[in-house]
This record gives C-alpha cells, structure tokens and sequence, in this order.
C-alpha cells in the first residue's frame, strides 16, 4: 500500500501494525475525540430506516438549520459529501480566475481540486514559528494580480496557525475570489474565532468552507457546508448530483447542531488538554512542538520522523501524521492531534520510551 | 415549491398532501419495497461507531466484494456515492466526444450530467409500444460519427423496455464511448438479465453503471458503481474527492451483496406483483399499462396526469411519478413503482374511485 496523503487512513496503518483498524488510536486525524454527541448517536438509531427514502435534494431543513448558526438565511449555505466534495467545486470556479494562491505548507486536497479543472497554482511560503500562535499572511500576496485567487485555511492546517479576520478582510478588495477553508474553527472558543462568515453577504467573491466531521466527529458519515453567494451555490448545484449529502448525515447534522451541552465541553476540553500535551513534548529536548489555536499540534523531530511513526505504529499502536507529503516540511516534521489527557499521556509515554 | 424533476421526493408531496412525508405511500421512486434486507439494518446498527473513522480511500474490501459479484478484479469496480455522482464523471468524459446520442424519453440526471461539463447531446426518439417487454435501439443511431458517444439505461427508465445485449453490443464498435445505465438490471431474474458488465474487460470504451440503491431500498444511504476500464477509474478518482462514498453505505454494501435470500426473495416477488398491478390497470380503459422488464410501469392515461397525482396525494397520501419532466411523454402519462401486492392493491383502489 502507498503511504497516503492524508491522515486518520486506519486500513493502511493497521497493514503495517499487523492489527485490526479498530485497535489503532488515532493522532493522525484531528477529529474531536468527545464525540459524536450521545445525540446524534441515538438520532440515528432511531432513524435507520430513513435510507428508505431519497433525501429532500433541496435539502430545506439541514440549510435552514446550518444557516441559522451564522444568522443568514438557507439559501447562502451549500451542503455537501463533506468539506472535500464542495472542494471540487470551488476548485472549477478557481480555475476561471488566472491563478491561485495557496499558502504553503498547504492541505493535500487543495491541489486534487486545482488540478481536476487545470486551475493554475501560485505557492507561497508563509511564516510560521514555534510562537506566537497568530501569523501573518506574507505581504509578497499584495504583488497578486487581481484576476488571481487566494486559497487559504484559517486556522491553518497543518501549522495550527491562526490568521486574524482582518488580515483576511484586507485583501478581499484585492483577489477576485477568497475562499477561506474554516474546518477548524469551531474549535476555537466563540469569542476566540476569527470567522468571515458573517462578511459574506457583502463580498460576492468571499466562499467560507465549514465541515461538521472534525467538530462533531462524523469523517465517517461526511458533511460539510459552503457559505457562499446563493447565485454561486446554485451554479454548483446544476453541476452537481441531486442527493449528494446522503440522510443519515442530515439526520446528524440536526441532531448535533443545537447541542450546547457539546459544544461547551468540546471548549472546556481543547485548551487544558492541548497546553498539557505541548508542554509534554516541548520537556523532550527532541521535539518541537508549534503553538496551535487547533486541535492538532504540528511538531519538528531532531531526527527522521518516519522510523519513529513506524515504531510507534508496530510497538503501540499509535498513528501519528508523518508530514512527508507536504513537500515544505518532509521528514523532520509530524502532527498529532489533540486527544483525551489518557490518550495524550500514552503518546508522551510512548515517545519518552523511544530512542532514535 | 417547484414540481421535482425526480420521483421520491417527499417533502414536496408532503406539502401538497399536508402530511408528514412518512406517511405518503411512494409509487414515486422505484425502490424495493422488500429492503433494506434485515442484516443491512443490523449491520449498520452493530457499526454506527465507524462513522467516527474516515472511510478507507481505497475501498478495497467494498471494491473487492462489488467486483465478486461480476467475476472481476477490484481495479475494474469504482464505487460512488450513487450512481449519480459517477454520472458527474461520465458527464466529462462524454463531453470529450463530438456528441452524446441519447435514447428519448431519457432520465433528467443524464441531461444534468452532459451540461455539467457542456457536452453536445443528440435526443434520439426509440420505438415503445404497450408490448412486447423487449425494444430496439433505433437504426438511425447507425448514422452517428464515429467520434460520438451513446448513452442509454438497460432496462430504459421510464418505459421499462429491455434492450436485448446483443443489440448493444453491435454498437461498441461504432461509438468512442458506450455508457449502459444498468441500475434496474439487478431486478431481472439473473437467466433473463441483459448485463453487458462481463464485455467490460473486451471494450476500454464501455461502461457500465450499477446502483444498489434501488434493489436494496438505501436511496438515503446513497452507493452506486460503475464498471470501466481501471485506467478511466483511476481518471476519475483523480478528479473527485478521496472519501466519496460515507462509511455506513460501505458497511450496508457488505452486509447486502452476500444475502442471497434477500435477492430470492426480490424476484420471487415481483414477477407476479407487477402483472397483478399491469393487469388491475388495464382493467380500467382509461389506463394503457406499457410491458416492463423493471419494478416499475409507465401508464398512458386517457386524461391529464396531474389532478389525478393531486387527488391521489391528497385524499389518499399515494404519490406517483407524472411524466412533465419528460418533454416526449407530458401530462398524459404516469410511472409507478411496483410496491407489495396489499399497496398495489391500495393504489389500484384509489384509481378506480377516481372520476375524471
């Protein structure tokens, strides 16, 4: 098997642990690991057989209720098959404007969605350091022609960085589209957030890019939503199939979306547990952790991550995100996600017992 | 609310019924009404915890299992999220040649597809008569360049005619690409099946899309297939997101395909349920049932389509398909499902105590 390009691929590390998918616990994806909401879980035993039906492909109740959390009305707001699926979208109206901006190191997928519809790519490096946690996007961007697009997530994926709103903002005069990938928002706590969202009504170029798989642990069941331009959302439409998100994700997502009760502890959870598991590898003179308003750390190794993500693997079980496919960082770097403080405790433990 | 293009849409009968959508009796979509099967439902029930995990981008165990079934290899069976989502796909490879001829009356997803990626389509009228079962591709497709691209179902939707494969198979030669819809086939007792999946490996330029959809009642669920050469597959798979098909669809696959009793028992059952309800229709002269090969028949009504649909909808909550999204029929025909013998009956009931 080709090591993959993305994390949480359990079929493939099992291969090399010689166990079972269930038996591996899983850093390499950052999916919340409360979840999915007791909730949702009951939701969708009692509504099994609601895969009788094709789903409403207008999709009234699930836009209605995604829309509502950003007080706009259904009709600014896409569904789709996860994040990844309105990516391939996003990707062909990027592929109208002359080239696109990505910071690098950059999502794996924003280059499968540019290159499905030949869109032209325009690297650029960003600066990020171990601290603080807000970066800055490079000023080299005000060089951008303004037939050019900006591709960015925020907070950023893989560093954990976070751009302020109005750095963003700054520059959605300048680019004729912005599409910001927020599929980490949610993480942070409300007053922390740094959502455009609520600017879209004013910026027909502006595409913010949720998903509800990381927050809500559903990668399994995928959903994620676009908050665009309803002109834009229904170009999308014609393009794709009707009944792309399928019913038991919409059964989900309205079970999970008023559920306070997780959110909160979602943002009681993230912050002790993600400072305890940072100061934990920063002890290790090896290891470098970055500070992250995410629920991943990004971490430089003083030596080559791949013999360590394999031990790790075969002696404990535990995946971690080795960052070989972003071609920025290489070797020398992996990511964890932020888990429970016992899960976070066995991977300190484990990488105290390794010896490079 | 518009009028749907597509049957199965219950918010929009409901709200024309004033009723909850579980309560309309759906002669609409054409869905086994036998499924899903027991172990589906009791495997999704034992395997809700696996929506936490990303589904294997591979698929391999789904693919391995769809291909058993078609005595192939894995890399020749590409499963998607529906049919539907492949027929995006198959929309861009139509559009690179000169022209897609399209048997007429066609699905409303195939003219999506083809806009999608602004293929050229050529509506091609073929010859149905109220018998016999069997139809014939029209000769006038020999005419077509041999740059062109044919698109068909088999059995054809909504007539329920069956095209005899050796009839297809004369035009593999003639067409740079063949694209056979097969999601009724499945219906059709295997000595009586018109598949042509076992030509795939013969023609690069043949593809053959599955549904399970329709045989195992999961159209919420959403998993289709499509049959191709691995090189277009891998195409493809390049183009679209990595994690198209959700996880519980993997599991209800698995759990379907192997259950043998399940598929007895679908074509023990319809045989006699759809010349029970083909006779009950032609008993009354104002209906003109037309000979179907598939779980569903097309109605000529001496009188306009929809006040009947509305009247049905109302006083008796029983929604069938009209025919306005099909330009060739219009308001004089209609398409149900067949349904259990104690539905059909019901229906059959409603009709006769509708007076025009």
């Amino acid at each position: 098997m080709n090591r993959p390009t993305h994390g949480g691929n359990l079929a493939w590390a099992a291969s090399l642990a010689g166990c079972s998918p269930r038996a591996i616990l899983d850093f390499s994806a950052s999916i919340n690991p409360l979840g999915p909401p007791a909730g949702v879980l009951a939701a969708l035993q009692e509504n099994l057989l609601t895969i009788r039906s094709y789903p409403d492909p207008a999709y009234r109740e699930l836009r209605t209720a995604l829309a509502e959390g950003h007080r706009l009305s259904a009709d600014w707001v896409l569904p789709g098959n996860g994040a990844a699926e309105l990516l391939t979208w996003i990707g062909r109206d990027l592929a109208a404007c002359s080239g696109t901006y990505i910071l690098t190191p950059a999502f794996a997928d924003y280059g499968r969605s540019l290159r499905t519809f030949s869109a032209g790519v325009q690297p650029m490096p960003f600066g990020f350091a171990p601290t603080p946690i807000a970066a800055e996007l490079p000023s080299a961007l005000t060089a951008a022609p303004p037939t050019a697009a900006l591709l960015l997530n925020n907070p950023h994926n893989p560093t954990g960085k976070i751009f302020p709103r109005a750095q963003i903002l700054r520059y959605l005069d300048h680019f004729a589209l912005v599409v910001v990938d927020e599929a980490f928002m949610d993480f942070l706590p409300p007053a922390e957030q740094q959502s455009l969202s609520d600017r879209v009504p004013d910026f027909p170029n502006l595409i913010v890019l949720r998903s509800l798989t990381k927050f809500y642990s559903l990668p399994g069941l995928r959903l994620g939503y676009a908050i665009a331009h309803p002109e834009r959302l229904r170009r999308w439409q014609s393009w794709r199939d009707p009944w792309c998100v399928n019913q038991l994700a919409v059964v989900a997502a309205l079970a999970a979306l008023p559920d306070r009760d997780f959110q909160q502890s979602t943002w009681a959870w993230l912050p002790p547990a993600r400072s305890c598991l940072y100061a934990g590898l920063a002890q290790d003179p090896r290891f470098q952790p970055y500070a992250s308003a995410a629920n991943f750390l990004l971490v430089h190794s003083q030596e080559p991550v791949p013999p360590l993500q394999a031990h790790l693997l075969q002696q404990h079980q535990l995946l971690i995100r080795d960052c070989l496919s972003f071609p920025e960082l290489g070797e020398y770097y992996f990511r964890v996600a932020i888990r429970t403080p016992e899960d976070n405790q066995r991977l300190l433990a484990a990488l105290r017992n390794y010896l490079f």
